[in-house]
């Protein structure tokens, strides 16, 4: 019996894996191994474990590995921690094949720890291009992953070109639009505004939400870039469910600036949340009228969604994209201007970008009987 | 003036790396920082130190980052503790560029701790194809490295492929072959009959060099590996220079089965050393009849010389080699017969394969001069 | 010369050891190196780094080591990590004693590090009795240290039945309250209400200072612990300067619980504020009508001032304390009429219990003349 | 049911402890976990899991944990990083109480992280004074465990004036001892000219057995003090037994100087072992006519043997010994007439220094049923 070893170091990361974590639960003919890491077991920037128990999936081992910072030198520490917590977990557990997703330095001390210790590995959303250091992190990723599941047919090639195996490259669409098709859940007023802290919002009348994260290459400019978005916001005085950033190099920068914000502007039409757990998140996102940030969610669930997007900074740059965004530098006026536009378009037609069916069935199948090996061979191509 | 932090963490790494690095303190348009880590300060695996200080140059940090073990999760785990020292290290240096050479985990482990720190990277001798881990770690490292020196053409390409950017990617040769076509040195029998334990040996007469390191993905087997080879010596009677193993996954195992068959069988004809200095080792190399082993100095400075080289086992495997090279498997008849062909043939001809003119002026001068960048971006091809 | 090698590893160390750090700095025969690290590098927990240079302090090495979690497995794998860095620095700087102060693991990292460096340690603040696991890891401290400036009779006592030699063993009082004896800064209502957040206090009125920090053994209860002392304090109605927590293991669950209260009592009699610099923080000791919390304040710089100390919990228990301190449990009522009794009372009279004269020239005098050693051999008494 | 969790990181430490852990794992009433680590786990240096497994005892965790080296910089990371994979055992085991044994990094590093996840700790070995770092070490980890079993009276008087609470501390004497008085097992000539190298030794007729280790302190003398005790016993011609160093700092200076010196003087009667198994190691020290070097075997199991001892050097100063006992310096004439004087005495008195009855029985019985707590007091003593 396949033992397949599940990595999650974000809550971002279970929401768009939970299909595939359902998937082999129900398989009889895998036992699935959960690792759970990084800021996925720092509350308060997500509390993986405890929707790991709600949604009835067991943990078999935690990792601690984020050096407090949010600086460069600690994001170059939490790696090397990292390799050292997941080498451990590993050797314990010894799966047959570890699957892991995206291009964060969490994935990267996971992936280098399995490779060293010859245990096969299983990457999701390989081939993308998007931007800061984690451009660079995700092909790494891929030169050392034995199995991609690539989201986007473009993703496919650049994966191809990079010398990787045909037989071992596949291309399923993304697993997250697969839960966003899916999700049939609903939320209403009163469970949100139990939620966070600020004025209650009306989510059955038009609202913005705003997800803005740290650039991890922009330090020490995080701070100036989000208060444009909160001038912008605040000018337009609509109502805004805020989501606080990510936990990352730079989160800081971005919390403080809207602490200070609050306090001295208190604003009377944004609810500040922590994070949603991921049915409630799509529910949100399927009301929203705009969705305002750099999150990845303006690039996959809404171009799907046709939710109309904003876009803010380099974070998502060169990233395939829909017609839903719109792409703004870090300005307030742009950034109202931008809101307005899109507000006044309104929904998107759906984008099948990266969207296929039965992505988590596909993956789930792969991984349960494509032949494994450890030895990679470049494959050169003519 | 441009900070150019070099990176050693092996006495090869100093060997190969040597006429850069004096090209570099010649020049005076930039500074030159050292990093020395990993085997390169463990005594007794060369001291690279020594001969630092023995050619003039400084250091400027120290990295000590090898776990004990010589198993995969000591060398996961080795990783994991170099990111963190080598962030300190760059940390306190700030250097503008950092380069690294080759595909091994110590150098893996720079590499990540200069990305996550926003340094640029210059990698020699990426695009190769080899085996082990080390062939998907070499890759992974062009993945993070902004500026490439391939050492040959195929591998040009290959790093071209993998989507760096064309006006980063050169080929200006290998320097260790610039360093053996430039090497005057001569050695004689007292000089390398004062070194390590054994018999004396005649280099005067036909004798062999055996350069057999570990496979650290066939750990386990690395013990009987080394016995065939050991007992195809031994039975051929012939004079021998052998070189104990390098440190790494596995070493152990090979040291064990060198002392064991000292003890035993007292052979008398062999005389095992732990390294030589940079000029002399090519200086033994030109006089010997035959290399045997799995050295990569089989492959590249050996095809330059026309060393007639028995290449054991997977080490090497898909390295581009030239016709001096005879594959055999581990086995000691096998080992046997490929020696005595390669003696009776002699000396092939030179092999400019990897070979260059200038290669160290210019990639001294591409290091000052090249504009550096931190953030990467997919290049895709047509 | 004598190269005297401070750790810095919060902004309340620096506090209380600036008076020293100026007495080494004005000695022309000595060299002061200053390492910096911990959360004494994290904005915003207090930026010493700022301070430092403020005050015309250079510093040699910044540590970083603090794991995110605030629970107590973070708290062992700091200390893990701080041990490797502290080890970095040291080495790097060659000092030749290494003072340290109290009884944090960042603190038994340094000590570690120094002593296995062969380093002499200087150790000040042995000897005291506490509570938590504190309360162990000083006299771990004591054990490993060489040289022991302790600040007051009882614990000179404590530190010599350990075994420590007599000749090493000193008491010239406690540096912080010769601080304290020779500020002579004032601050008014407008620094005050420049900082942080919340409602304007007129200091010139009575007012509170709360300062409660976690307790690291009672993980889990700290938010509790915290809305007894809010309700308290909300009820009194008594403005009132609150202090951030120190970063800690459970300071997450203080910061929240005071988020969660202020937005939903909005209290209107409360600012908050993340922490003083030194002389400043004095000055609004000498001017509070009650210092409310578990600050080693109350037991140290406030016996002297004469200010009337609410104490609450256990994280000060054994430490020896003036007649000023009423000591209470995590109770809402009890706190409160512990607050109405101490401002009934009003100033205390001053307590020599830790304060001796000359503290730091003292401290600063030993560190330049007594004679260095490092192998400890247990000194048996009669 | 109590779980308790022992930890082994040499194989010394295995044998001293054998008895215990019998003990426990006869116990129906306790669950025993086993830690195995540092140099234990580290073959060549004595293979303890297999002595393990061929014991019928489990192991729970792997610690891997030893960076190479061998000097004081390696020694200090090397226990930070042992903290970091003690923390995750003991969270992955959660034990009721952690047994320890001695003074070693390793075990100070196993110490801090059961007590910063407040696991109660129990110490054996306590209050000795000795000598190096690790005399500082030993009393560190005293007021870091909670339960203490001191092996002799004035060492339980020491742990009591440390300020530990009577009623925590106990003398049940060195369980090393009872295992020697219970051994019945005996080796041949046979089975000792199996192991290791060099000449053929006859035990039935007299023996030297020689064991010195390294002295971390004394970094770069190691080897000129092994070439004494080399020459010394290669002048008088005696059959001796003679251990590789343990792996410590200094370790790889002692086995080049035997390796050299074999190479060099080709000595005729002498035999190399690496290790041997607690009740074949005892066998030998029984037939040998004396035992030579720094090992604490010297002190310890020959005192109760009444073998005569040549102690060398300052590693074992300070030590409580027994008669048996001839202290010499580093000096190879000084270590002949010593030896000569020895072979001459014969058998000493057994001493009891050390012993008691039913000290395993004793220990188990506390580890079941003392109450366990975690915040310590320091107990001042009137």
């Amino acid at each position: 019996m396949r033992k397949i070893c599940f990595v999650i170091t974000s809550h971002i990361h279970y929401a768009r894996s939970k299909l595939i974590l359902e998937e082999l639960k129900r398989d009889l003919g895998t036992e699935l191994l959960i690792v759970v890491g990084a800021s996925a077991i720092l509350d308060p920037h997500g509390d993986v474990l405890s929707l790991l128990e709600r949604d009835g999936f067991p943990h078999h081992a935690k990792i601690h590995m984020m050096l407090e910072g949010g600086n460069p030198i600690a994001m170059a520490k939490t790696t090397g921690i990292g390799i050292m917590e997941f080498a451990t977990a590993f050797d314990n557990l010894r799966p047959d094949v570890v699957v892991v997703r995206g291009d964060r330095y969490e994935v990267l001390a996971a992936v280098i720890a399995a490779a060293y210790l010859h245990i096969p590995i299983a990457h999701i959303e390989g081939g993308d291009v998007t931007g800061t250091i984690d451009e660079s992190v995700r092909h790494a990723i891929t030169k050392l992953a034995h199995i991609h599941f690539t989201t986007n047919e473009a993703a496919r090639k650049r994966v191809l070109a990079m010398g990787e195996h045909p037989k071992y490259v596949f291309n399923f669409g993304a697993p997250e639009l697969e839960f966003v098709a899916k999700n049939t859940f609903q939320i209403d007023n009163d469970f949100i505004n139990r939620l966070g802290v600020g004025d209650a919002i009306d989510i059955d009348e038009p609202f913005l939400v705003v997800m803005q994260h740290p650039v991890t290459s922009e330090m020490g400019k995080n701070r100036a870039h989000i208060e444009e978005t909160l001038h912008a916001v605040h000018d337009l005085k609509i109502p805004t469910i805020w989501f606080w950033p990510n936990v990352d190099a730079g989160s800081d920068e971005i919390s403080k600036g809207i602490r200070s914000f609050r306090e001295k502007y208190k604003p009377e039409h944004m609810r500040f949340i922590k994070y949603l757990p991921p049915e409630e998140f799509i529910a949100l996102l399927k009301k929203t009228h705009c969705l305002v940030g750099n999150s990845s969610a303006g690039i996959k669930e809404s171009s799907y969604l046709g939710i109309p997007v904003v876009n803010i900074g380099t974070r998502q740059n060169n990233r395939l994209r829909g017609n839903n965004v719109l792409d703004v530098p870090h300005n307030r006026n742009k950034i109202k201007k931008a809101i307005q536009k899109q507000l006044a378009h309104g929904l998107y037609k759906k984008d099948m970008l990266y969207c296929q069916k039965d992505t988590s069935k596909n993956i789930v199948r792969t991984l349960k009987k494509v032949t494994l090996y450890t030895q990679k061979v470049f494959h050169d191509r003519k």
